[in-house]
């Protein structure tokens, strides 16, 4: 009687529900520090001191009435002229406030701007491993999902696959990089070749298809590797950011969405995205956190920390046997079981008090996902536990 | 190519919009002082010093990893304890943190219930007058709109329209009381006449017929008349508030839903709410400020402004002439234009520099709304304009 695909939506709790209910009742029973649970992507580094220091000055120093007031729809003048001159000065692209909308985090940047573009059974490409979200929103626009499967081991595009999976109903492209789960970062010459691909099939097809840069995890790389900005390389694109990781936020549901001044009828899409935002019932994103941005727009979470965690992790899970991709962003590592077997090798982990993800709902079968923004101490702690499970697998 | 509806959503301003442009523009002409505009529903009244002190003192001494972290979907287990431990200390009805969804607002709180309920092409009752953008949430959720219209002069329930709008395929009711933009409150006796038709209505088409309580204005109240607390009336009910109004806080999203403990399958149509929230891209309302709620839960605005502000209105109109609905609550007066023409009226009171919202888009013909949420010196000062309007009405 009520609607039952959302009752079914929340009814079935994500596997990452499961393991974050599990893991307090367990830490009940045996302390919290001998439950070694890498399940959630909760980021563990502070936010910047200067996002404390500014909620406080804003607070003692501004009306609190405009403060905490409506701003317009598509967010205050003056926060998205920052966003656009940040951008701008970032990657020297031609973005103004006109082009920005403020949103309330990367899920509602993502909804948005599916539910702007895409007209009913229209399809949109992801590519495997996605974060499984992605099917609720997609769905949620009258949209199909479509996968496109990845190179194996590097878990790098497979741009053959790719370019077979884009059909006439192609209506956007999602891509996240770095990657939810593997940590990847598309390199540029992969990101060249999707979009000669994308402009191929778009003057094939006699329509545009869009591309998403879905890239919540933009700030937290972890060598020289560059991130290319898609903007600059496909016009069509629509960005969406969330300051979740980047400022260590994701409780305050602060981002954006920016359409590309180069997208065919930019301006029309724009204001689609303004409709959609309207349709959802999302009016404006929150007022103080805008200011927020607004004057801490260029500051970054210090990520050297996401760092140690990484290569102590990799480094030890490499020498006990395990096989990983290398992730050089994000605060995930892949982990491929060692017989095939995702949930296996879950409930294995579990025996040994490790809390990983298991990824076959992120549509790539057989890995794991260990998400490394805890404290230290917790993957120290873990490694006797990952070596006794390596053993248990006769790894070592 | 792009989804037109969404394109025509965010293209077509609503009136409110175009006046608070027009606003603008106008003020930089002749000076803000001199534009008497009453167009937004944005509270004057500065949110609660306890607010701003909650504030600072969540950022000077709670871990700022936890404060600004996801909670869980339907919001902090503590923060939700506390508002179901506040409705059933004031209203004495049986509901717990199990039932309440913390929302980032009133609109977010009406689009996820909405969509939670309804199936394609099932209907909604609206009583005009009613908030425009109701419209939009409801189709967002594929229902249809159906308006039953007051009782002239007094805009309450006309109970005989009300009944006879009821279809078989009637989902759920809109009840918003104290009313945008009439700010009238329905009495105790219209509401338990309402609840005994759908009871009555249920039962003759074999399914629950909702009732959807909209009340951000529930605070704002003027005078010894009680706004009955639905879930005590009527058992198939859900609840959506916002703390836009009674804190002063329309910028920050924070608010909630309430399914009632005692609906048809509680727990089947919280699960729905839970799964409508995650279609929609809401991940957890802002944390920041459900913490700010759970310990401000009880605070509210000092309400006294806006008395003074509708008194000084309300007389002073009526003195000119003009037919007012006397408003017990919200922040609006609803005022019959002389030649039932609200677009003439709205036209003639510009020229005046007064700015108002004809109404015939809010389901009433020939009506304004005049939004007392500003400086009493606005008010004293669109005095004389307003007695000049009345003469060119002839109504002095």
């Amino acid at each position: 009687m009520i609607n039952q695909k959302m009752l079914e939506l929340g009814s079935k709790r994500s596997i990452i529900r499961e393991i974050f209910e599990y893991s307090k009742i367990r830490a009940n029973e045996i302390g919290k520090e001998n439950v070694f649970d890498f399940s959630l992507g909760n980021p563990s580094v502070c936010p910047p001191q200067e996002i404390s220091d500014c909620i406080i000055n804003l607070i003692k120093n501004e009306n609190p009435t405009l403060l905490h007031g409506y701003t317009s729809a598509q967010g205050d003048q003056t926060v998205r002229e920052a966003v656009a001159n940040s951008v701008k000065s970032r990657f020297g692209c031609d973005v103004s406030a006109n082009n920005v909308y403020m949103t309330c985090g990367a899920a509602a940047s993502l909804s948005i701007s599916l539910k702007a573009l895409l007209n009913e059974n229209e399809q949109v490409i992801v590519f495997a491993p996605f974060f499984t979200e992605y099917t609720v929103f997609i769905k949620n626009a009258g949209g199909e999902v479509v996968i496109s499967n990845p190179k194996e081991n590097t878990f790098q595009v497979d741009l053959v696959d790719f370019e077979n999976k884009i059909t006439e109903k192609t209506k956007a492209v999602i891509i996240n990089s770095p990657n939810n789960p593997s940590g990847v970062v598309y390199t540029e010459e992969k990101i060249i070749k999707i979009c000669e691909i994308l402009n191929k099939k778009s003057a094939e097809y006699n329509h545009p298809i869009y591309l998403i840069s879905d890239e919540p995890y933009r700030e937290l790389v972890y060598s020289s590797v560059k991130v290319p900005y898609l903007i600059n390389y496909y016009d069509n694109t629509l960005v969406c950011y969330s300051y979740s990781k980047a400022l260590s936020l994701p409780g305050e549901r602060i981002g954006y969405i920016i359409v590309s001044p180069k997208c065919v009828n930019s301006k029309e899409v724009y204001l689609a995205v303004c409709g959609a935002g309207r349709s959802l019932g999302y009016v404006c994103a929150p007022s103080l956190f805008q200011q927020v941005i607004a004057r801490c727009v260029d500051t970054v979470v210090d990520v050297s920390t996401y760092k140690e965690n990484r290569d102590l992790l990799l480094d030890n899970l490499t020498s006990f046997g395990f096989k990983c991709v290398k992730p050089d962003g994000a605060f995930y590592l892949f982990v491929k079981t060692p017989n095939n077997d995702a949930f296996e090798f879950y409930q294995m982990a579990k025996k040994h008090e490790i809390l990983v993800v298991p990824c076959d709902d992120f549509g790539v079968k057989g890995y794991v996902r260990i998400a490394y923004c805890v404290d230290k101490s917790r993957i120290v702690n873990s490694l006797v536990s990952f070596k006794n499970l390596a053993k248990e697998y006769s790894l070592i």
